[in-house]
């Protein structure tokens, strides 16, 4: 038998090197050969999937439809929305050289694609007869960071942007709260991550946007992290790229945009909220294994149990489950166990001869620890409450963490401390300027998550001018 | 209303103008600004959508599970393999800036990605036990082209490619010719695409590959098109890339591989073959929409009509089938007809004054024009099971095309005169070499598409000696 096991770090210990050593262990991800490009592991990329597939059944059930817009962004092409280029050209990649020769200009690889898909919207949009536009787009994306770390910050990553065109203001400015919702909805349903909601400071809005919404999600070690936003841009790239339309006045006037965007980043995020000393714990509804069935065998009933360990999986499997029967011989049900505690799989069912015997199971939740003896002709209707109560009880373990996380202050006295000794989110008066956001932020790290959508009146802690509520944190 | 409505080429006159005109028209695909890059549009992302559904579920199907590599590829990975660095040289686009710095070694975005997936295949590959690795990737590359066409050829184009890892030669091959079939399968089942499937002659073999096997299509104007292909690759990158694993006899040995890859050309196919004068033609499995519902109504009937068409929507939806109802009033029925004849979409549904009278609808298929009248209660069930004899019958009508354009020849003089005034395949003997090969190729521009895997025996066309047969023709 294999036995040898690495150990996990303490995430208590050093959460930095626990995630790390988290990702590799459980195959989720390896550093590519470029600095800062990673592979997203087969399983993973499972999770990214189902990321995926739930996020697409939300975009198209409220009207978007998918598209492809190209890789390469000619460079005159970025620099005509100037807020835009000067927020993104630190971070570009260029290509110089195609087809063995020296371009005469040289191309961007997209670090978002606002920039070429106006260039096509022109185009496409004459009349009011062809708005509103709602296109989504899945693609990888590149940004040349500094320090990188797997999922959570990387040069090149997968996401989905979202670009709309509207006759109105007001169309648009419901369309990027419709798009916060859907993603708030995403990360409470079926992340059971508990964001917080609301608008950023003009300081940390998308580049080009006139207002962007966030959804902030609070880490296990008490630091925030950005996990979807959506951007009204109102007229700011119609204008720049010439987008116009004849509405029904017959007049020719600019529309309103907006775009919105979720990325691997928020597998980061899961591992982060979600992940304990043993590793993983992965929400059931985005779980690329809900139940792992560990058979317990010794030499004189290894045949009995493997067959019923195999009707059990087809069982479960055709009750549309998905389960995964680890008949393994080469390594032990311990080594087992803590092999699918660390990938994170909801449910353990475990079958020993007792339990063929007592025609039951034992089920045993990753989340809890918790075992319970079923009975085998209960055990398939048991199994898939039990993956309900999972769902549920991990948004209430994050939301009583974030909760736990959550503090309101007065004075500038306090705000340090906390965010020095406990982090968290802490909600603060603001007065509106950058330069007490700017202050906040050399002296202590912390940022303006966001603007929560009712704010009270308060001192700002800086200031002491009038403000109203802000929600700072340090952030990944 | 809204009459004016651009003439579509006829197939016949100028089968060139004719594909791009209905490309435009259909909304499929549009020019980007970089020489060779398109937007793939909502219409035309959609139809990809459903194929990458169906392969993927053929892919799972078969034990294959997705993963995500880097775009980035160092030019040392590049030139490991020699063979697969000269095929792809001239057509790579590089990277040469980052972060507003000079790189020290020049990055290529992926032309295809052998390179650097071996790169992590080499350590998690230690093994036998790691073996076979059965991933597959959808993603972006991009081959800098000089001649491009929307889908046919574009610079950047979306695929799939699998790499696979196996302990024998015997399970490569096995598993190359596997994958060849769940290609054939997907094109006859749910492309309705009659492809002769075989090798590649030695000289058409993909970069690095031992063998390569293809699907080749016949298109309408009697040309071939690569439509899928499968390599077993042997030891050859493994060998570049030290890809080593210890065996049951706890040796070190090279390991086999396989790649296959499918792209958006395929949706090229799609339009060669089926579309005729009046536009698009797409088969019910993979259309967006299977049918329209196209209300016919004068002023006075509007609302009882509308109702009407409304119902019908809901209640085929209900049924599971992709429908829309068109219930724009700007246009005429007669321009609503052409607009879903031009989009392929399988059937429209008619629902006219004496058809809400006698409680019926007509149904009126693209692929033939046929009409017929089915009662309400009669018409979801009548639906779905014309939907299954359009389908069938794209596949008949293809496979006659096809047929009908191969023919077999015994002479040079022969076979240069069809493949000048008739094109399509022609199956004749050849000797092996790569002199004939290359003097076929300059003299009629036909190239061998593929060697089926039943060959006989004849006397080369050019040289006289002894051959097998190959399958020629013109191609994309």
């Amino acid at each position: 038998m294999v036995e040898a096991v690495e150990k996990l770090t303490k995430k208590s210990e050093d959460p930095s090197k626990w995630y790390l050593q988290l990702v590799r262990m459980a195959k989720l991800a390896d550093y590519g050969p470029v600095r800062g490009t990673f592979a997203i592991r087969p399983y993973g990329f499972a999770i990214w999937e189902r990321i995926q597939r739930d996020l697409d059944n939300r975009f198209k059930a409220t009207g978007h439809q998918n598209a492809y817009f190209p890789l390469l962004i000619p460079e005159s092409y970025l620099k005509k929305e100037a807020e835009h280029v000067e927020g993104f050209d630190p971070e570009l990649a260029w290509v110089t050289i195609g087809g063995k020769e020296e371009l005469e200009e040289r191309l961007a690889i997209r670090p978002t694609s606002e920039s070429i898909i106006c260039d096509f919207y022109r185009n496409w949009i004459q009349s009011y007869r062809d708005l509103p536009i709602l296109i989504n787009q899945w693609c990888n994306v590149l940004r040349w960071e500094k320090v990188t770390r797997p999922f959570l910050r990387t040069a090149e990553f997968l996401w989905q942007e979202g670009h709309t065109v509207h006759a109105t203001p007001e169309e648009a400015r419901e369309e990027a709260l419709k798009m916060l919702d859907v993603y708030k909805d995403l990360f409470y349903d079926t992340m059971a991550l508990p964001v917080l909601t609301g608008m950023k400071s003009p300081s940390e809005r998308f580049a080009g946007a006139v207002e962007t919404f966030t959804c902030e999600g609070l880490m296990g070690d008490g630091r925030a992290l950005q996990a979807a936003t959506s951007h009204d841009l109102g007229q700011n790239f119609a204008r720049a790229f010439d987008i116009t339309f004849l509405d029904e006045q017959q007049e020719r006037v600019y529309p309103y945009q907006t775009s919105w965007g979720l990325s691997t980043r928020t597998i980061g995020g899961l591992i982060l909220v979600h992940g304990d000393d043993r590793g993983l714990k992965i929400p059931p509804k985005l779980a690329p294994i809900e139940a792992v069935i560990v058979p317990i065998w010794r030499g004189n009933n290894k045949g009995e149990i493997r067959r019923q360990a195999e009707a059990l999986y087809f069982e479960l499997k055709d009750f549309g489950l998905r389960v995964e029967a680890d008949l393994d011989e080469e390594h032990s049900p311990g080594w087992k166990f803590n092999e699918h505690e660390l990938r994170g799989v909801p449910v353990r069912v475990e079958l020993g001869p007792k339990d063929v015997e007592k025609n039951q199971a034992v089920l045993v939740r990753r989340d809890t620890g918790e075992k319970e003896f079923v009975s085998r002709k209960e055990l398939t209707r048991r199994l898939r409450s039990l993956l309900e109560e999972i769902q549920e009880n991990m948004l209430q373990q994050a939301t009583e963490l974030r909760d736990a996380n959550t503090r309101r202050v007065e004075t500038y006295g306090e705000f340090k401390e906390i965010i020095e000794e406990k982090r968290g989110f802490v909600f603060a008066p603001w007065d509106g300027t950058e330069e007490t956001e700017q202050k906040i932020k050399e002296e202590t790290k912390a940022t303006i998550r966001l603007l929560p959508f009712e704010r009270e009146e308060g001192k700002d802690l800086v200031s002491g001018k009038r403000g109203e509520t802000a929600i700072f944190a340090r952030a990944y």
